[in-house]
């Protein structure tokens, strides 16, 4: 499964890299693939080091500047990823020139929430005459692969929880709320809102502390694609930091729907999840449903 | 809107109470419609001063001893609520001879998770000869009645985010999760799990006070009941304790569902929610939907 190769090696790629481990990744992988990758860090990414590759931090005032420079470095195809987790408001807006030229558009997209902002940015990029494409386009291998990943398998139990977990992200993704869900087989545990999976995790890990999920009571994360999600743009991902978390929250199994989310290193992700006794599923899709029910090929 | 009266005046009124200020206005209510009340402590309300009532408190390995109780007082009729925020577990089951022949219907209950748990335990009480009650039976006065029950009014954009949070908190009722939802115009910002209300705005106020939610962001609280729910139990609530965290959340509009929640204590939750800004609207369900978009008066 090799990366998208650029039409002649040297071809500029902009990455515009968000926090967390997987700009990285993307980077490295289209390096490899003969891409000469320019790097404009924003959101979370903003302080991260980039030293070893062209490119600059842009804050949202700066959106402009960030366009003319990729511009001026040949990029056409562009590659969004990374987390974004606080929303620009209208302080952070206080425009360059660049950008002021484009205020109407990026207020737009601003007002749209943080979940959203990718997606329309890249909606943006578009209209300035960038070829967006996506992180699988790049480094296909980080799809999730279907079925028991991990030697450890979920038992009937937590194949129930998969079930009732994975049905309340789909009812969530369809309002296009978050993506990530924990249920016990018995209950639903906790929902992710704007917080994230980590915020959501330590409150699993908190409940359970309090007593407030009982002992006995196994717990699974279900991480779900939205149905309306642009499947270029922030699909969910699984790395070592959602192991550790998972396994301090108590989670016993992680599902994530195969083919439609990402492992980020999945050698080092399955390895970590084995030693937390930890099962990793890539849930099959149902095609009954809008957003995979969990399938399931055990009984 | 008077209360049910007992049949004969003294006639006991059993009443199970959890946590929170709601099972002292039930109490107090019936007291005045003429009942013997009973008190039989359980949850969150084990450790609460009822001194000039009758009744005990029950850890859940003395339910047996508690229905055992009740029917000694005379008890026919019974009134469950309250809140029950730690779901017992094996260990605390450890049984009484009275609880240990109920055992295997008291284990079918515990498995269904905090939520189901008033909702099982009543079924079992009919089952066992009582009649169960619901809140509004006996203080009808406290149903949340339709419209904007505040001076102060929703504008526009705290009317979409109403929508919003109403067609999500849908959503979770039909798959019997939680009951609360804070939204913005723009985005579903958090969605209560088993953690509760309360806790979902603590972290409302955690991420807004971090600038995850945006400084012009209005962000409202909708409490819907679920379609699947026994409205005799657990209806949603507000009180003083609602207003007092929904305006730390930086909250400005609480919408529930009329005739279907409970709003603890009416003039001095409007005289509370007025002096923090707070718009309380009554939403009326709708009816095109299971469980009730906020359909609306204004435009």
């Amino acid at each position: 499964m090799p990366g998208l190769a650029p039409d002649r090696p040297g071809d500029a790629l902009g990455l515009v890299a968000g926090g967390g481990s997987l700009p990285r990744l993307v980077a490295e992988a289209a390096r490899a693939s003969g891409w000469r990758v320019v790097v404009v860090r924003i959101g979370d990414g903003m302080a991260d080091d980039w030293s070893g590759y062209e490119g600059g931090a842009y804050p949202w005032g700066r959106t402009g500047d960030a366009i003319a420079y990729m511009k001026s470095c040949g990029v056409q195809r562009m590659v969004f990823c990374g987390t974004v987790s606080h929303r620009p408001d209208f302080r952070s807006l206080i425009p360059s020139f660049q950008t002021l030229i484009r205020l109407p558009a990026a207020l737009k997209i601003v007002r749209g929430g943080d979940d959203r902002l990718l997606r329309a940015l890249s909606r943006y990029m578009e209209r300035q005459g960038f070829e967006m494409l996506a992180v699988q386009d790049i480094v296909p291998q980080l799809l999730t692969p279907g079925g028991t990943l991990t030697r450890r398998m979920p038992d009937a139990d937590e194949e129930q929880a998969l079930v009732l977990a994975a049905r309340a992200a789909g009812r969530l993704g369809e309002l296009d709320i978050g993506q990530a869900v924990v249920a016990s087989r018995d209950r639903v545990i906790a929902l992710e809102g704007i917080e994230g999976t980590r915020e959501m995790l330590q409150r699993v890990a908190d409940l359970k502390s309090r007593g407030r999920i009982g002992r006995s009571e196994r717990c699974v994360l279900v991480k779900s694609v939205k149905p309306t999600q642009d499947e270029r743009f922030d699909l969910p991902s699984i790395g070592g930091a959602t192991i550790e978390e998972a396994a301090v929250a108590g989670i016993t199994v992680i599902g994530a729907t195969a083919g439609r989310s990402l492992v980020l290193g999945i050698d080092d992700v399955l390895e970590a999840a084995e030693a937390a006794g930890i099962a990793i599923v890539g849930l099959e899709p149902d095609p009954g449903t809008a957003n995979g029910d969990h399938g399931g090929d055990r009984p």
